[in-house]
C-alpha cells in the first residue's frame, strides 16, 4: 500500500508515526551519524504501542508498576529518542535530539541506560535487550506474585531485529522465555529482510515465526505499517498465556529513496533524499519542527498511564505498612542492618571452626545467611547448581507453576542467564546471581561487560577457578580470565582465600549498587586462614597484611584465593631460614586500586624487599604491583601460569606448573641472590 | 526394550557397542574422575556409524578425504577414545585409555586437537564442536568444488548433546549450515533428557526438531539404541539435500544403577554398581579387557575405509601434476615465495605513496595483493563486510549455487564464525579470516579461545579498534578488549599503526601455522609513518624504534596502531623544547616479549629516559614495559582509557579522554620534573 493511501486510512497515526521519522532524519542528518532505516521502518509500531497499550507516565519515569519497553535494535536509538521527547519525558528535550551522538548529550549513539529516564536498558550489541527482557518479565512475575497484583502488574515490551535473532543469545532468551511461559512478554520482530550486508536471505533463511513457535511462543505475523493489524497482534499477544513474538513485516527505511535497502539501516544524509521522503510523508515542516497539534496528540498518548499510575498510587496506599515496608525494601539498594550482623556471625563462627572448604562451598554457607535475610536475591546457574553451590534450602524453584521460586534453572546458556540477570537489576525489585565456571564468562562476556557499563549490580559466582579444577583440562580452566575481568571498568573482581573472605566478599557484592561483582571462586578445599577473627571487612580494602614478616622484611608474597595458602606455606619455608617474609592477600586489585595511597604504601612498601605474586592466572594483571621490566635488576617475580592448563589431578597440576610454595621460596631466594 | 533382547536381536552390533561402556566404566573409575552416561549413552550410534558408514582409515590418520567426526558433548570424550582404541588408531593404546585423565596422557578429560590422532577438534565447551562442524563442511563443499569429487568427497558427523544445543552458539550454527544447505553433515543429538541439574525439561521445552526444522534441516527422530534405526536413520540423512539432525532417543548411562539420571552425566565409579552394570550387560571380561574377537570386528570396520583410501590413492595418482600441486599447496602450511614479493612490493608502494588511510581499508588493499596469490584464503565478515573491508574483487560468495565462492556472509554470528573458521582451519587446505568489530569478539571469545588453545591458524580481523570509530559510543567502543586477547596465550595480537604494518601484520599471521592472529584496525584514517621502505618486516620482532632522539635520549614514547601518530606529534612537540625523544612501535607485544633479551634492550633501554605508554585502551598490558607501582617516585605513566568510551566524533573523544600530542607532552614534561 502506498504512503498516501496509508495515511488517508489513518490520518491521526500517520502525523504521529511521521513525527517520529522526521525527528530521525533529521537528528541523523544533524549529526551526520547514526541509523535512520530502523526508527522510520518501526514508527507506526511504536506509535500504536504508545497510543493504545502502552503504561507510561513521563512525570513519573521510574514508578516501579510501569510496563518496561525495550529496544533491543538499539541502533535505531531515534525511535526511543523521539517517542520519549514527543510524550514529554522532561529529560529528553528537543535540544538533546538536536545534539544526538554528541559529547555530553542524553542521546547516545546507542541508548545508554542513565543518560536519560525512560531508558530502561544499554543496547546495541544485538540480541541483549531481547535477552534482558526475558529478565524484566522473570522479575515482574516474581514480584507480582511476591507483592499482588494490585501493585505489581504490567508488561515488557521489545522491539528486536534480524540481527537480534541471528545472534546465538536470541536462542538462550527465547528457549528460556519459551519454558518460563513468560506471558507478559511481547516482542515486536522488525522483519525488513535487510542487514548491513544486503537482504538478509544472503546469509538467513530460518523461519523466526516457526523457530519461535517450537520454543512454545505465541507467534503472529502482520503488515507493521497497518495500525490496525498491529493493535489486533497486541491484544491477541496479551490474551495469550505464552510469550508473544509478533513478526512485522516491515519497509527499512519507508518513504525515503534507500527504503528496502541495505544503504537504508545507516545515516540517510543526503538534503535531497531527506526532503523527497518528508514530501512523500506530507510532512511540510522545517527541520527539528514539530506542529504543536502533533505533539499534542502525543502528549496525550500519557494520560491513560498517569490516570493508572494514580490508581495504583491508591492502591499503593491501601496495602498494610508490612506490606510496604517490604515493598520498598525490595526496591531500596540499601542493605539492612540485619545482613551486616548475620556476615559478622558468619565470620566470627567460621574463624573459630576454622574448617577446610572450597571457597564455592563457602559461599554457599554464606548464601544460607544471606538468602533469609534478603528476600530479594534470586539466585540460579547455568546449569551447574550442584558444582556453584548456588541454590540454598528454601529458595523454591521459579516456574510458571511456582512464581514465588527464587531459584532459576538458566540451563545451559550462560549468556541468556547474564542477559536476564542485568534485566533483573535493572528492573529492580530483585537482586539476581548466578554461577558457572569461571571459564564460562567467556559465554557471557557481553552481557557481562554491559553489567559493568550500565553499572547493573549483579553478582557474577565464577567457581572452578584455576587449574584447581583438575582432570576437565584446559578448555574448563581459566588462566586468563581474571586479567580479562579486571582489565573491564567498573568490574569488581574477587579472589577470596578462605571461607571467611568469601563472607566478606559476599557483604562487599551486596553492598555494590553500582556495578557488577564477580566471585571468582575455588573447587578445591582451603584452609582457613583467617582465624583471627575482625569484625572489619578487610577484604573492602582490596588488599591487607594477612601475616608478616616476624623480624626484618625481605620479602613480600602477594597472592589471591587459592594461592594465599600457598603463600602462606612458602613464608613457614622462608621464615625458617630467617628470611622475613609478609604475606599480602590481595583478594580484589580493583578495591586495592581505590585504597588511599598511604594505605596501599603501608600495605605494599617500597624498600628492598623483594616480591613475589603467586596466582594461577597470567601476569599480566600483577605487574602494576610488581616491578616493571625496565631494563634493570628485577626485584620482583611472578609465580603463576604462562599456558593454557592440562588434565590431571589438581594436585599434579599445580606441582607441574610450578604454583608451590617450594617453588616460590626457590624464587624469592633467587631475587634475593 | 530390556537390554537382554536388544543383545539377542544384534548379538555383534551388542557385543561391540559393549565394549565402549566397558571401557568407559573402567576409565573413568580408573581416573576417579570423568563422564561415563554419554559414552554409555552414544555407544550404539557409534557402533553403527563406524561399522556401516564411517569412511576413515587408522593406518592413515590425517588422510585428507576422510570423514571427520566430531564429538561436540566432549565430556564424554572416552566414546572418542574407546572408538580409537578400538579401531586401530596406533597412538590410543590401551595404555592410554587406563591414563584416563592423567598428566602427560593422550586422553585429557575433553579431547585436546593435538594430542593423538582421530582427534578432530578440541571439545567440552558445549556447543563449540557443533559450531566448528560447521567449517568443515563448508571448507569440504570448497574443495570439492575446487578440486573435484574423485579426491574431495567426504562426511561430517557429530555427535551433540542437550547442552550443546541450549547454548546460542548452536542457533548460530544451525541457521548458517541450514542457509548453506551444508548436505554433508549430519548430526546426532543424543536425546537422553538429563543434564546436569536434572531433567531437560527443569530448563528447557524446545522441540529440537522443529527448531532444526526451522531452519531449513532435515530431521529425524528415533530410538537411539536400536541399530537397525540408526543405520535407516543415517542412510535417509545421506540421501537427502539437507544437513539432517537425527534426534537420537537414548538412556544416558544406560545399563547402570544410575541411568536416566542426572547422576548418570557424571563419574559413576561405585564399584558394586559398576560390576552390575557390566552384568547387565553380559560382560564378564575383567578391567580394560576386551575380548580378541570383539577387538577384531572393531579393527574389521576399518577395512572399507582402508579400501577406500587405496582406491582414493589410486585417483590421486590420476590427477594432473599442476592440479596436484595447487592441492598439496592448499594444504600446506607453507606460504609460497610470491606472497613474501606481493607483501614487499605493496610496502614499497605504500611507503612511496604515503595514504593517509584507515588500517582497517589498508587491510583491504593487503587482501587485494594476498586473495589472489593465495587461493587457500576464505573471507568472510559477521554482516559487516562493507565496515571490515574483508571482501576484495573477485573472491565471489560462498553459496549453495556457488561452492567455489570464497567470502562467506556469516550474518550477525561472530561467535558460529570464529568456530566455523576453526572448523576450516583444523580441516584443511583452506585459511579463514573473518572480520567483525573488536569489541565483538566478546560474542566470539568462546570460541577464540579455542583457536587459541588448539593452535588453528585462523586470523581475526577486528576493525574499529578504539574510541576512534566515534559516535556508536561505548558499546561498540573496546577499551578492555587488547588487554583480554593479549592476556590469552598463544593469542597473537597486531595492532599497526599505519598501511605499511598492516602489510607486515598480514606476512605474520599468514606464516603464522600453529595459532590464531588479530589484527587490531582503525575505522578512522591514520598517516603512514614507514615513509622509508625498508624490505625486512620490522612488525615481527613485535615492537621496533620507529623515530629516535635527535638529541640525548630523555624520553621514550611507546604506542600502536592510531596511537603510534599522537606519539610522533608528541615527540615534535618534545623536541621542538629540547627534549630528545624516541618514538617505540609495538605492533605486538606477544612477538616483542619473544624477541631475544638484547633486541629487547636496544628497543627500550634502561637509564634515566622516562617512558610514557600512548594506547586507547586500559594500561593493564602496558605495565609490563612501564615502571611497575614500586612505592618509589614513577619515571613512567601512560597515556589511554581508565573508562569506558563515550558517543561522540572521533576527534572529540581523543580530546575529551585526553589521548593526544599535548597531553602526552604535558605527562612526559612532568614525569622529567
Amino acid at each position: 500500500m502506498e504512503i498516501a493511501a496509508r495515511s488517508d486510512a489513518h490520518a491521526e497515526h500517520w502525523s504521529m508515526a511521521t513525527a517520529i521519522r522526521a525527528l530521525t532524519l533529521d537528528a541523523v542528518a544533524a549529526a551526520n551519524s547514526g541509523h535512520s532505516g530502523m526508527p522510520m521502518g518501526m514508527a507506526d509500531i511504536a506509535t500504536v504501542l504508545y497510543r493504545h497499550f502502552l503504561k507510561f507516565d513521563p512525570s513519573a519515569p521510574n514508578w516501579p508498576d510501569r510496563d518496561r519497553v525495550i529496544l533491543s535494535n538499539g541502533h535505531g536509538s531515534m525511535l526511543l529518542y523521539s517517542l520519549l521527547h514527543l510524550t514529554g519525558y522532561e529529560q529528553m528535550t528537543l535540544e538533546e535530539i538536536r545534539n544526538f551522538r554528541q559529547w555530553g548529550s542524553r542521546t547516545a549513539g546507542h541508548p545508554e541506560y542513565g543518560h536519560a529516564e525512560g531508558i530502561e536498558t544499554t543496547t546495541g550489541p544485538l540480541g541483549q535487550g531481547l535477552a534482558n527482557s526475558v529478565g524484566f518479565a522473570m522479575a515482574e512475575e516474581m514480584l507480582r506474585a511476591r507483592f499482588g497484583d494490585k501493585v505489581v502488574d504490567h508488561w515488557t515490551w521489545v522491539f528486536a531485529g534480524d540481527g537480534c535473532l541471528m545472534e546465538g543469545i536470541s536462542h538462550e532468551a527465547i528457549a528460556l522465555a519459551g519454558r518460563q511461559q513468560l506471558s507478559r512478554l511481547v516482542v515486536f520482530f522488525d522483519d525488513n529482510g535487510i542487514t548491513i550486508d544486503g537482504k538478509v536471505s544472503l546469509a538467513d533463511t530460518t523461519d523466526q515465526q516457526a523457530r519461535f513457535a517450537a520454543s512454545g511462543w505465541h507467534v503472529q505475523a502482520i503488515d507493521g505499517h497497518d495500525p490496525d493489524a498491529i493493535a489486533e497482534a497486541i491484544r491477541a499477544a496479551q490474551a495469550d498465556p505464552r510469550p508473544s513474538m509478533i513478526a512485522c513485516k516491515t519497509h527499512i527505511a519507508l518513504g525515503h529513496a534507500a527504503q528496502d535497502t541495505a544503504k537504508g539501516h545507516g545515516a540517510l544524509t543526503d538534503a535531497d533524499q531527506l526532503q523527497a521522503a518528508k514530501e512523500a510523508y506530507g510532512w511540510p515542516h522545517g527541520p527539528f519542527e514539530i506542529p504543536g497539534e502533533i505533539k499534542a496528540l502525543w502528549e496525550a498518548t500519557a494520560e491513560r498511564g498517569r490516570a493508572a499510575r494514580a490508581d495504583w498510587d491508591s492502591r499503593l496506599a491501601a496495602l498494610s505498612e508490612a506490606k510496604r515496608k517490604k515493598l520498598d525494601a525490595a526496591f531500596s539498594p540499601e542493605m539492612p542492618a540485619k545482613l551486616a550482623s548475620a556476615i559478622r556471625k558468619l565470620k566470627k563462627d567460621t574463624s573459630e571452626a576454622a574448617p577446610k572448604l572450597a571457597t564455592r562451598a563457602a559461599s554457599q554457607k554464606a548464601l544460607e545467611v544471606i538468602n533469609p535475610v534478603l528476600p530479594q536475591t534470586v539466585g540460579g546457574s547455568a546449569d551447574l547448581t550442584g558444582s556453584n553451590n548456588t541454590l540454598t534450602e528454601g529458595l523454591g524453584v521459579f516456574s510458571p507453576e511456582d512464581r514465588t521460586g527464587r531459584y532459576v534453572y538458566y540451563g545451559i546458556r550462560e549468556h541468556g542467564m547474564a542477559a536476564a540477570m542485568n534485566g533483573m537489576a535493572l528492573h529492580g525489585g530483585v537482586r539476581p546471581y548466578g554461577g558457572t565456571f569461571l571459564v564460562f564468562s567467556d559465554y557471557a562476556r557481553a552481557s557481562m561487560r554491559l553489567s559493568a557499563i550500565m553499572g547493573a549490580p549483579v553478582v557474577y559466582v565464577l567457581t572452578h577457578d584455576s587449574i584447581g579444577l583438575g582432570e576437565d583440562g584446559p578448555t574448563h580452566q581459566p588462566v586468563e580470565h581474571l586479567a580479562m575481568l579486571r582489565a573491564t571498568p567498573n568490574m569488581v573482581v574477587l579472589r577470596p582465600a578462605d571461607a571467611v573472605e568469601v563472607a566478606e566478599a559476599w557483604e562487599i557484592a551486596l553492598n555494590r549498587t553500582d556495578g557488577p561483582t564477580v566471585l571468582a571462586l575455588s573447587r578445591q578445599g582451603l584452609p582457613t586462614l583467617r582465624t583471627d577473627h575482625k569484625s572489619k571487612n578487610l577484604s573492602a580494602q582490596g588488599a591487607y597484611v594477612l601475616a608478616d614478616a616476624t623480624g626484618p622484611r625481605k620479602a613480600v608474597l602477594m597472592a589471591t584465593g587459592s594461592e594465599v595458602a600457598v603463600a602462606m606455606a612458602a613464608r613457614d619455608l622462608l621464615e625458617a631460614e630467617g628470611i622475613g617474609t609478609r604475606v599480602v592477600s590481595m583478594p580484589s586489585m580493583e578495591l586495592f586500586a581505590e585504597a588511599d595511597e598511604a594505605y596501599r604504601r603501608r600495605v605494599l612498601p617500597g624498600g628492598s624487599a623483594v616480591r613475589v605474586a603467586i596466582e594461577a592466572g597470567v601476569r599480566q594483571p600483577w605487574d602494576r604491583w610488581l616491578t616493571g621490566e625496565r631494563g634493570r635488576e628485577q626485584k620482583a617475580d611472578f609465580v603463576g601460569m604462562s599456558s593454557f592448563g592440562a588434565s590431571a589431578p589438581e594436585d599434579v597440576l599445580y606441582r607441574e606448573f610450578g604454583i608451590t610454595a617450594e617453588a616460590t621460596a626457590v624464587r624469592v631466594r633467587a631475587l634475593l641472590g
